[in-house]
């Protein structure tokens, strides 16, 4: 029978071990020019800075009439259409001449007004204006959405989809981000295996096995919450040391951060020890001061990776990831204002509870009135290995290590539609 | 010069608008047996029961040792180890012995509690127990998780991936969900264009064209939003009646709702009357009373699908999709209950407005005290067609068409984190 390693003597408190890690390590230096779409979800490594006044030439705000405000009121004759998209505008507008404009359109030469379209009447290959136009009325002058040199992101910043659109629209089609971040993923345990044939799974899990869910769980919340990192690979590996020595020096060698799930716990073989020993490491932080994610882990390997290792559990898994993970990410990553965070939304507490360490806990989402409410599962539940609980809840409240009041806001991770009332 | 066909004549207010697609489409009925993994983002067609008590057996709720309580306190043999996933218990637990057992492992024959690892002592191959430990300590009763028939996430619901973790652990690994929705987009416009080659691309736009963005912003929301819906193709066409109708009836007549950008403005050709006369189809509405979203219009297709219209311009078709298609797609999806839905995060607006139609409101958040307040931007900034101003702000506010004074609260999509204090 193994030895049974002593049961973890220190932990870590969440801002020390956050600190440990990023004291470690160097976020990414490298960047690389990429296109607008391409660069969805990374970090901007420079200021996106407006190449030109945009528009370069006035656009009409509404669909109209381009004419000269010196025209009107008055009769003009039509002499066309300059729809938006068109290259080149084919008509000038000389006194008493008007020519249909489209919203967004370029403003034909010699007009400096637009009449909207319902305010003229059309008669006969003419308009009538009734009343006088200023000039630049109804259009956007030249650099009205942007001014040449005017900083449109600024670095650091994780580029929205709504960003990319916005700078697509005034002809930011190229932008320097950051490479992204070399993530790998070794899950272990001897008794995981992965989903392929659901009938033969059911009867494994009954007999005791576990389907492996806490990597896919993770990995999940890498690519919805932190884009800018690549997950390079994600393998299952039983608990044995050398194999695992193997991955990390042979295969995911050129990963920043590998990410281990399980392995780490007080009373399996304790891999991560073994780990740095063999591949010469230092170890940063072991067991973190938090109920759910207590054996969350950090090592970082001689000329190697940083080594994260997270709860084989997932429910604690993904608290390691909120707590560690993702701060970590975002430093490597070299990320200011990150896309959607994890926990952005704040619900109110509909039961005060006394919480020893940082923990998540299951609630019940009710929305009343535009004000979210989270009512805790009962204590069991809250942090149960077994999660069938998560059906019951629909989002993990992060709360910190003391007493909460009923009242008191917490953010919450909410992965289901709050219920109303 | 075309025919410049009249303005909207009738705007239909949201509800009414959205009322009278569900009264003219019908939810998807088949249903297809996946396992739980394919299940994640998919609507549930059948509640899921559990088919087992689970666990099976009595589990542990610790690391530590499986003992007799009759035998507690005492000195008892260490027969070995049953880790969680072995597939069968190797050992019995005769009085005067114990197993050491990991978190979540089968209790061994003949034990009925569990001492945790720290409170007992080892000695030469045997453990001393210090106190009396009642039967059924520390350990997880047959059923604790799951009932035989106890639904464990009702019909309707979207399975979110916490979901599938929970109901992988209780040993569920196929889950009977409806067939998805289909969906093919068709984006019209003679002057957009694909981003194909930045720097060409580049000085289109400056010259006037236009990058395709609003089919692509559709598409993030689809995906991230409604992912129970599938995205069957999504074509570029030009302003052609021919070749849409072609599309609509040869490449994606099979899809249940075909989403179609641009295209029912009212200056542009009216591509929605035509198709609409020349495939047979029943106008459901024609313009929305939105600011931002008005040329969103809606057509059933005799024995066609769906076809639903949205304005040509990315926020205002952003908007379009929150308020009309959105809730189509789960009312077709059949969900009762979703994930994460656009807007379930609710600011405290800091400027009151006045707001005549219900309207998209690019705002800045900031967090305080785990309150989210929004600032609008400037009026014209607020729902500007060139989207640069996304850059200045973090997310879109839902108003309603009426005043709001400062203080009250509004629906928000968040896409960048909130700035703090």
């Amino acid at each position: 029978m193994q030895k049974v390693p002593r049961y973890l003597e220190k932990l870590t408190p969440v801002e020390e071990a956050v600190k440990a890690i990023m004291e470690a390590v160097k976020p990414v230096a490298e960047e690389e020019l990429v296109d607008t779409w391409t660069a969805v979800g990374r970090v901007l490594s420079r200021d996106v800075v407006a190449a030109y006044d945009f528009p370069p030439r006035p656009r009409s705000a509404y669909d109209g009439y381009a004419v000269r405000s010196g025209d009107t009121p008055g009769r003009l004759r039509l002499l066309g259409e300059a729809t938006i998209g068109r290259v080149d505008v084919e008509y000038r507008v000389e006194p008493g001449t008007a020519v249909y404009v489209s919203t967004g359109a370029y403003l034909p030469d010699g007009a400096d007004t637009v009449v909207p379209e319902e305010k003229a009447r059309r008669e006969n290959g003419y308009i009538i204006v009734e009343k006088h136009y200023p000039p630049g009325k109804n259009l956007d002058p030249v650099g009205a959405y942007a001014r040449r040199g005017q900083v449109l992101l600024p670095k650091g910043y994780v580029v929205t989809m709504l960003d990319a659109v916005g700078l697509l629209d005034v002809a930011v089609t190229r932008i320097y981000v950051y490479r992204r971040v070399r993530l790998a993923m070794i899950l272990t345990g001897n008794e995981i295996f992965e989903l392929r044939n659901p009938m033969e799974a059911e009867e494994r899990v009954l007999r005791g096995e576990v389907v492996e869910s806490t990597g896919r769980l993770i990995e999940w919340a890498i690519r919805r919450y932190t884009p800018w990192v690549e997950v390079l690979g994600r393998v299952l590996l039983p608990d044995d040391v050398d194999t695992i020595a193997w991955y990390v020096t042979r295969q995911f060698r050129n990963a920043d951060v590998i990410v281990m799930t399980g392995g780490s716990g007080p009373s399996t073989v304790d891999t991560f020890y073994q780990l740095a020993e063999r591949l010469g490491g230092r170890v940063l932080f072991r067991g973190l001061y938090v109920k759910g994610g207590r054996p969350t882990s950090a090592l970082k390997l001689d000329k190697g990776p940083l080594l994260i290792v997270l709860s084989g559990h997932p429910i604690s898994a993904l608290h390691g990831f909120v707590r560690v993970l993702y701060p970590v990410l975002k430093y490597l990553g070299n990320v200011v204002r990150a896309a959607e965070p994890p926990a952005f939304a704040y619900a109110v507490l509909e039961e005060g509870g006394e919480y020893k360490r940082p923990q998540p806990v299951k609630v019940k989402l009710i929305l009343r009135d535009g004000v979210l409410y989270a009512k805790p599962l009962p204590g069991e539940r809250q942090l149960s290995s077994v999660t069938v609980s998560n059906v019951e809840a629909d989002g993990i409240a992060l709360v910190e290590g003391r007493r909460y009041n009923a009242g008191e806001r917490v953010p919450v991770i909410v992965y289901r539609e709050p219920s109303t009332g």
